[in-house]
């Protein structure tokens, strides 16, 4: 075979693997994993049913990659939205809105329940989770030596208490229908930060 | 039909109500909604399958309730464990990781999700949330009164912002398998509380 079917071929089946996430990720944001069946993620991309199960070992499978996609997306997405904030404040209304409302936090936490009687998905979630904090604690780090602010608590901890509160709050939203807890959420964070000017 | 005939007839539907509601928790904790069929469940109360569709219309509002049940279980439990603290650190740690290792949270997680396609059930989640944070409220004023311990934010946030930071950090430990994440909800909570004497 010439070198560049291969490498065509190669390709055709990176597309075919990123528009079943991009399927999935859609169709399992509106209606959950069990919602939504493995022929219709395959004709919404359109794919065959096996190469779901080929690229993905499943449903199951594809939802778990999907799910942490989504979540790295977000979380680029908050740190774009942080990146314009000129008070603490701000940062963290910024940081905190986008995060809140980012449309993949809940197939994430779905997926996480899933790793519970899925242990061979549990590596992607914690392989995310271990991207998703050291990302974020760049991410704080930058913007405390930009803004010259000061924490409390380390970078680390902060990015990881972020994102545990952030969860939560969009938990809590979801289930009660409510638009109420980004407050929660901003109080907490702003008190986590304690962002202030670096005295020392 | 004599008088102490229907309340006996009373007395044993509310018997095998909680007993199906105890049934249920064990069950789903161990299983997750999915894995626990509901003539499962009636048989492990010894009771029958129809009187869960009588008592609960369902099996998911079997499970939304009892997973409602065990939140408020775990609060109380949470609330125990921080009575005997003399310190702001003891504090913390007994009521972060009392409620981290509640059983019932994950399943409370599950009927959150759950609250989204079924919004007939969200209405209990709602008001298991009120309950919540009304007694985490009382409960944090209380502490602060007992030890002359102030905060700097309102009891109402810190309460809200427990919860949060604790649902979604036990949702990371029961998806990476880890222990790990108790230290950034009691990092967290300690920020947020950053309970002190009171100087006032």
């Amino acid at each position: 075979m010439p070198r560049h079917a291969t490498r065509a071929t190669r390709e055709d089946g990176q597309l075919t693997r990123a528009a079943l996430l991009d399927a999935g990720a859609l169709l399992f944001a509106e209606r959950g994993l069990s919602g939504v069946s493995l022929i219709e993620v395959a004709e919404a991309a359109d794919a065959y049913p096996s190469q779901v199960t080929y690229y993905f070992g499943g449903k199951e499978g594809l939802f778990v990659e999907a799910a942490c996609r989504e979540l790295l997306r977000a979380a680029s997405e908050v740190e774009a939205a942080g990146a314009g904030a000129g008070t603490p404040e701000a940062y963290v209304r910024a940081i905190v809105g986008t995060a809140v409302g980012a449309p993949g936090l809940l197939i994430f936490v779905e997926a996480m329940l899933l790793a519970r009687t899925r242990p061979d998905l549990a590596p992607t979630i914690a392989g995310t989770f271990a991207r998703l904090h050291a990302e974020g604690e760049r991410a704080v780090t930058d913007t405390l030596v930009r803004h010259g602010w000061a924490l409390r608590t380390s970078a680390a901890t902060e990015a990881r208490a972020f994102w545990a509160t952030v969860l939560g709050v969009a938990l809590e939203r979801a289930a009660t229908g409510g638009a109420g807890g980004t407050e929660t959420a901003e109080a907490a964070v702003l008190l986590v930060l304690n962002l202030h000017p670096d005295q020392t």
